[in-house]
């Protein structure tokens, strides 16, 4: 059987995020299976790197699936974006080893997260990023990223009450831009717990409007209590960017 | 009485435009007068510096009302973001001597047009610009930018059958950039005619892709009949820049 990885680009707004649940059609793999069933006539399940959640959209979301089709690759991509709803894009097609799994093999993600910050709204950005009208301490938050860099138990950061699988990831780089009134925050990590961009995020902020001191951070890392750290900040202004194999 | 001058931010796109259709509320213009009458408790109508067709998006739309309400500008700014659906932004709110007309007293504009051309298509700008997927020769098409520089009769790159008032123009500047697979067209001229910049735009693309020759340019300005030019390109990639008095 072949092997095919997809690379999938897409506006999480209109979703439930990426797991199929039963058979709704409101979720990313629930599209994308559906158009495989279609151009391959095989009941076809496909397994992604790893779930986004409602409203959190992709430029580069990877799944691989097994299939018996003879269509070529450029046959499958111009399917694939013929029949996909135009808020799902599949970018690349390829041919992979028997052995690669989209979710077993990764290596690392990369995440950003973008804030709007400025006292008047934008009318473009307005589901691709967060408001935050307060004034933010740039050099207070770049603090905190630093404190967040490296390896440590994220328990706390994470929406996991426990866990038997071990909660400690290594951050490499946590990266802000300024590019006029938005903020760019970029994430690099072997690997991220449910909701942990965003709760890192929910607290970076709150740590750069002044509602929560830097000590936050060390609190948390050493308590492992969700309690303790910053509100979770919307999915919207989450992009998984690229996943590392 | 105060004359008030507001810059305005919107995405077209649920809109039928700028101008007010009655009593429908799918316009811009209607969205905001709505938001005024409600602020000042006065009926009022606001004059913009020209119709934006439905669906197309503007960052610096113009507009000025007359009116005796004595809220600050601030407090105007934050009632109107306030009550304004999230896709139309009121970015200034500037008081202005008695004379000052936001449609007479314009002296030029600059318009936006993106053009997303890739192979694959994408996501997130889909509703922000004209897919292309057909190779495009730039060179061509800066050829073509060159050869519409300056003051002609551009009736023939127009909607309108003929006109009283004149249909003579002066375009400034017409640049292309491309950035990743966005092509961004930036025009600069003293006035524009009814669907000039997508008419221009469908004409120089079709040049890019070579389905129509450079020689289309002068025999449209010459012989000012529309059948000539290219198709009219979607309003989708259109933004009304800034409006210059």
């Amino acid at each position: 059987m072949r092997n095919i990885k997809l690379t999938i680009e897409y506006d999480g707004k209109r979703y439930l995020g990426w797991q199929r649940l039963g058979d709704s059609d409101k979720t990313i793999q629930g599209k994308i299976e559906s158009v495989i069933n279609q151009m391959t006539g095989e009941k076809i399940e496909i397994t992604g790197s790893g779930r986004t959640d409602a409203g959190t959209h992709a430029r580069g979301q990877v799944a691989n699936f097994k299939t018996n089709t003879e269509l070529s690759r450029p046959e499958m991509l111009s399917f694939f974006n013929r029949y996909l709803p135009s808020d799902i894009v599949v970018k690349k097609v390829e041919e992979m080893p028997e052995r690669f799994h989209a979710r077993y093999n990764v290596k690392g993600k990369q995440y950003s997260y973008y804030v709007w910050n400025d006292p008047i709204p934008t009318a473009f950005e307005r589901y691709h990023s967060f408001y935050v009208p307060q004034e933010l301490d740039l050099a207070k938050m770049q603090e905190a990223c630093e404190k967040l860099i490296g390896t440590h138990d994220f328990l706390g950061f994470s929406a996991l009450k426990k866990s038997k699988k071990s909660t400690t990831r290594t951050i490499d780089e946590i990266a802000i831009e300024q590019e006029g009134s938005m903020l760019h925050f970029t994430f690099i990590a072997d690997g991220f717990l449910h909701k942990m961009v965003r709760i890192l995020m929910g607290t970076i902020l709150a740590i750069g409007s002044g509602d929560l001191g830097l000590e936050v951070i060390d609190e948390v890392l050493t308590e492992k209590v969700r309690k303790a750290a910053g509100e979770t900040a919307p999915a919207q202004g989450l992009f998984l960017d690229e996943v590392y194999y």
